[in-house]
């Protein structure tokens, strides 16, 4: 069976590893930049192609002949490039969290019997999985709520951050509106509001405030009260929300010295220097899930905690590992046909189909991420 | 008597109106800015003169007829503007707070028996004059500590500050390495350094930290430690370390989006705009000066508070009524000859002459400045 991998960066050349640990598949990987193509020469069965996937048709070849493929593209290119895959037939797994709504592919996805798993990687991803999964056992499901953050081990003042992911995306957390579901309604609140703290097992005390993170669920869930929100050391989001209340990220230009300048690209420029993940750097992830709802006439309370930690013998990142093996272990479920379903499918359809959440589980105890769930009771009402 | 008062700003303007409260002087204003004068239009007997002092020669003709001058330019103009009434052999009392060393103009005051009192406002100023007065009090001085900060009634997250004089000058204190004496040698810290809480009467807990304000204390004085520290609320100086440490107060320019910016300039431009004083914002201004030495076999420790408050029945901020009173107060002493030492004379030299100090805290009561001095004996060590 053959599984290109398009983008083989910080998160695709882990999962690019991952993968080429199995004798069944043939693996391919593709990328603009030589030198992370270089990075997994040591994989002797990889088949590695420096390409860049903007060039028209390029995709289009490259997945021709593969079973499966898994899009780990930069958001900007993600969509198009997804676009591509389906219209060559391929079954996919993606985790480039482009920004249009992968839905208006639909159409052409069924059209066409393609499995489409869109933004498989931890929130969303593991945390729409949780959702879908747990939504289906519950007679009704009265609330979620999502807290999830990638963090640096070291706590270094003031901003007690590294990005783990793109900072430009990170930056866009803290400016873009967070929509969450209220009775029912969606609402919108500021981005960094509602910061409270909270003491999970295992951290320090972190605060977690509003993000908007929530996607598909808000489209395909029938919850009445729905939240994301980012984690974070305490004293970040107020900082953050100096710099922003102070002007410090608009992408609107003003005159400074004659010149023309937009905040946003300055404060970029500065703060991506200091966020940026050194050698010797380590990173953990935390992920918690809290749902209410009933079964019968029992009101229950479903808790399900993710943790998981830099990887020190393969110096692979923690938001790499839990992005990364999330997508290929639904990669090797939809290749195995344990999950089949046809056109966009966002993880919570996974989540709400038999054995894939078991499935997953397994998946990550093999590659040691800890995920704790409890169920527990609560007082009638 | 003639007085000339040069700028007519919010200080400048605080000052003319006390002088002419009284009948002997006769008060000229100049200022460049005919707003700045029409402001003074109904103080009848004064004469007002829409002059640019950066013009060659404007500055002489305008002080020539003078029997005392009060500078209070812009920081950038007044060594220049000063040099000219000495030459011009005017007496002279100056707040322009200017860069550049005064008593490079000391042989020219001098030489013409002209008195020129600089840097004569709460601190430097009072500070300095306190200095004087208790060094010469004590037989050995052991230490001077001044803790000064001009600050809003109203605190509003995150800043907590407003621009009480030039915001481009508190962006400067922010920067500029910090002199102090330890072991009677000159030390350097960084500023914004060793910042700490501190509870003075009347006032909520503060923050104090290192500034780089002793000025002519330093040179002038005999005593092996010296240091002078600005207050904020609490947090404040975090914040700025933060845009500091983070390169938002860089003065080289960076390349954005193909333009070369001074991450600075953009900066103030966001902040002044977040500084400002606003109809219906009220400052106030503490100072705290701590002195220990010794009289005889006795050890004794010195404290004095200013703290001051918006004017609100004539709309003059406390930071214009406390530097601006302190030189007209000290301008009388002046044009009466209660100080009359030749040449420049930094405030600590009023300090040290018989009479001056009492006469400066008469002229603070009369005017609303509270003023509050103990002398407490320590164990003998």
């Amino acid at each position: 069976m053959r599984i290109t991998v398009l983008g083989a960066g910080l998160v695709g050349g882990a999962m690019v590893r991952d993968l080429c640990r199995e004798d069944e598949f043939e693996v391919r990987a593709v990328d603009r930049d030589p030198v992370a193509l270089d990075e997994l020469a040591d994989e002797e069965s990889l088949e590695r192609v420096c390409a860049d996937l903007g060039d028209s048709g390029r995709t289009t070849e490259l997945v021709g002949d593969s079973d499966l493929v898994i899009c780990g593209v930069p958001g900007c290119m993600g969509f198009h490039t997804l676009r591509e895959v389906i219209e060559a037939g391929r079954n996919v797994v993606d985790i480039s969290f482009f920004p249009e709504d992968a839905f208006e592919l639909d159409e052409s996805a069924k059209a066409r019997s393609v499995t489409a798993v869109v933004d498989c990687g931890v929130a969303p991803g593991l945390s729409n999985i949780i959702a879908g999964h747990v939504h289906r056992r519950f007679d009704k499901t009265d609330s979620y709520a999502c807290y999830v953050g990638g963090l640096p081990v070291t706590r270094r003042r003031p901003f007690e951050y590294k990005a783990v992911f793109s900072p430009a995306d990170v930056l866009e957390e803290y400016t873009r509106p967070a929509r969450l579901v209220e009775h029912g309604r969606e609402v919108v609140r500021p981005a960094l509001s509602e910061v409270e703290q909270l003491d999970l097992p295992g951290v320090d005390t972190l605060e977690a405030f509003n993000s908007d993170g929530l996607r598909s669920l808000i489209r395909t869930m029938d919850i009445p009260f729905m939240k994301e929100k980012t984690l974070r050391y305490p004293g970040h989001a107020e900082l953050m929300r100096t710099l922003r209340d102070s002007g410090f990220f608009s992408g609107e230009a003003l005159e400074v010295e004659g010149r023309m300048v937009r905040p946003l690209a300055l404060t970029s420029r500065l703060l991506f220097d200091r966020w940026k993940m050194e050698e010797g750097d380590e990173d953990f992830t935390l992920m918690h899930v809290e749902m209410e709802g009933r079964e019968g006439a029992r009101r229950l309370r479903y808790r399900c905690t993710l943790l998981d930690n830099f990887d020190r013998e393969r110096g692979v990142t923690s938001m790499a590992r839990t992005t990364g093996y999330t997508c290929t272990i639904v990669a090797r479920q939809v290749a195995r046909g344990l999950f089949a379903e046809k056109g966009i499918c966002p993880p919570e359809f996974l989540g709400r189909t038999e054995g894939c959440f078991e499935d997953l589980k397994r998946g990550y105890a093999e590659r040691g991420i800890g995920l704790e769930e409890t169920f527990e009771q609560l007082p009638a009402g």
